[in-house]
């Protein structure tokens, strides 16, 4: 399904990033930089995770000058289960909240939720947010980083950091022009550490669906940007948008698990990944790029690998998502 | 936030219980029961928590004789780690797909987001479904049942099955009239065996919230119904409500966790608990009653206790969050 919204604003977004983030390429673009270590005087990653969102929460609040007492809805979701980070944060702000998990896709799960409230004028305003620690993820997913276990170049990396946007129904300079909700999509990959091919099929089937529906070319977006395929899932999903679906994006295609570090240089494998890896690239430098003008139609995909580790210890193959949203500079 | 709605219709529910609700004293009003055992022929307590959904979505379209390609949203969240008992079953269905977690509160904020959908006018329809397993629940959240671990009278029982109801904007017999979304409240308590103290507060906080804005007495309904706080937190709600704010529900108040089971004959202990709980006394037995006019507004407070084991071994308290729905009968 392809919805388009007529009222539905990004009014401005905060981003925090961990120190490997702040290293990348887009480091200069985040609001804040938590870089002394990943604890952040915290006694354990998972409370370091949970103070990335309640700080990025309390600063997005002070930067766009409004109370709790303004906002009417937060929407949140992470990768720790039974989104502890985010259930955790909201308890320490009386902002009614509702919690999501679309693995890395969360964020744009999010924002269609949200620009649903405002387009049907429900609420005035909501934020919505994600968050993502390294560790607390690679101990939780993976195996603790202490067994030093070796990994593959397929595998990704998660991203460490916060990031929300809040939406309005009042005008600003960037607008959310239409989105269009992921199907769950398993092609049969069981392997963990090959998530850009998991993920790459579901995002093709919602651009795919997302052009068709709405009868626009690729060329109608300056850039199409998923998230976080890597740079193998990158190459897959162009590939198989032309043999499958008869699709060139190649012209103005992207990936922010490509864009968020230095492969060359940085330990991160096949790049980034982590609910807040898009989150930080689209909320972070996406939209700086919008407001200078530098992009003006933008369609964003954030992917997730749906999966839990105790269906992959029970062989089961991993299925994924992806959801679209079309950011537009207001003219 | 409280928001009311004018087109938004339950056209029709499906409830799938296990061999411990089919035995309760609401069994009959079941459409299936899974009485064998608690694996349904698959090899592990998770994969027959998967087949309890993707047999309860199946069994919804054929009852309401629709296929897949006529549900435009499926918004789905259960309790086992990221979802995955909505993920698997879901990826059987080409649906669009939200997942969303608010512990055993799921089911109201589904009902919510899915009402907001219709609302706004970008879906015509979508099914709010969720699912929970006893054995799978108990694997992941306390100990596997092998170890036999005693555990205090406080304690609740989860509830096994899977519910669903298809949201449409075409008029029906029954309309979701209105809504409260809930805040994390967390009273310090650290109890994982009282869940219903837990959850009690964010309970009353919603209530007091939903009859405040809308300037209702209790009297409005003919039930308030929570779920699931068992009969220990039953009382302890009915007092805090006093106490607090002044208010008394007494008269028309009853709790999902007690009247999925008999207490004093089954081995439930303070009553039943799990996302499907309250759902399969709201979906099976209330829409009943008020199809058949002899209840014609309720307002269902499932409510959810967003915590992680993970976050009660680091000697953190618990969180909970409810969220409140207003149920009528169309005159």
């Amino acid at each position: 399904m392809t919805y388009k919204y007529d009222n539905v604003y990004i009014k401005d977004t905060y981003t925090i990033c961990g120190m490997y983030e702040k290293d990348g390429p887009l480091g200069k673009y985040f609001d804040r930089k938590y870089d002394n270590d990943l604890y952040y005087k915290q006694k354990s990653w998972e409370k370091a995770e949970i103070k990335l969102l309640k700080d990025n929460l309390k600063f997005l609040l002070k930067k766009v000058n409004l109370t709790e007492d303004d906002i009417n809805l937060v929407i949140s979701g992470d990768l720790e289960n039974q989104l502890a980070a985010s259930d955790y944060a909201l308890r320490e702000y009386n902002i009614p909240f509702l919690g999501i998990f679309n693995a890395c896709a969360t964020s744009a799960e999010g924002l269609i939720i949200g620009s649903t409230f405002i387009d049907s004028k429900k609420v005035d305003n909501c934020i919505v947010a994600t968050v993502s620690h390294n560790m607390s993820a690679e101990k939780q997913f993976r195996n603790p980083t202490e067994y030093g276990t070796p990994k593959p170049k397929t595998a990704t990396f998660t991203a460490t950091g916060a990031a929300s946007a809040l939406l309005t129904s009042e005008k600003s300079d960037i607008k959310i022009e239409s989105s269009t909700i992921g199907r769950v999509i398993d092609m049969g990959i069981s392997d963990v550490n090959h998530m850009g091919a998991v993920m790459a099929p579901a995002a093709a089937d919602t651009i795919y669906r997302h052009l068709n529906s709405l009868g626009r070319d690729p060329s109608y977006y300056d850039l199409i940007l998923t998230g976080d395929l890597g740079i193998y899932g990158k190459n897959i999903l162009l590939e198989y948008l032309k043999k499958q679906y008869k699709l060139d994006i190649s012209k103005n295609y992207n990936d922010c698990g490509v864009m968020l570090y230095d492969l060359d240089k940085q330990p991160v494998l096949a790049g980034g990944s982590g609910p807040v890896c898009s989150a930080l690239v689209n909320f972070g430098y996406i939209l700086k790029q919008m407001k200078n003008k530098n992009l003006k139609r933008v369609l964003i995909v954030p992917t997730g690998a749906i999966f839990s580790p105790t269906m992959t210890f029970q062989k089961e193959t991993i299925p994924a998502i992806a959801h679209a949203v079309s950011l537009e500079v207001v003219s």
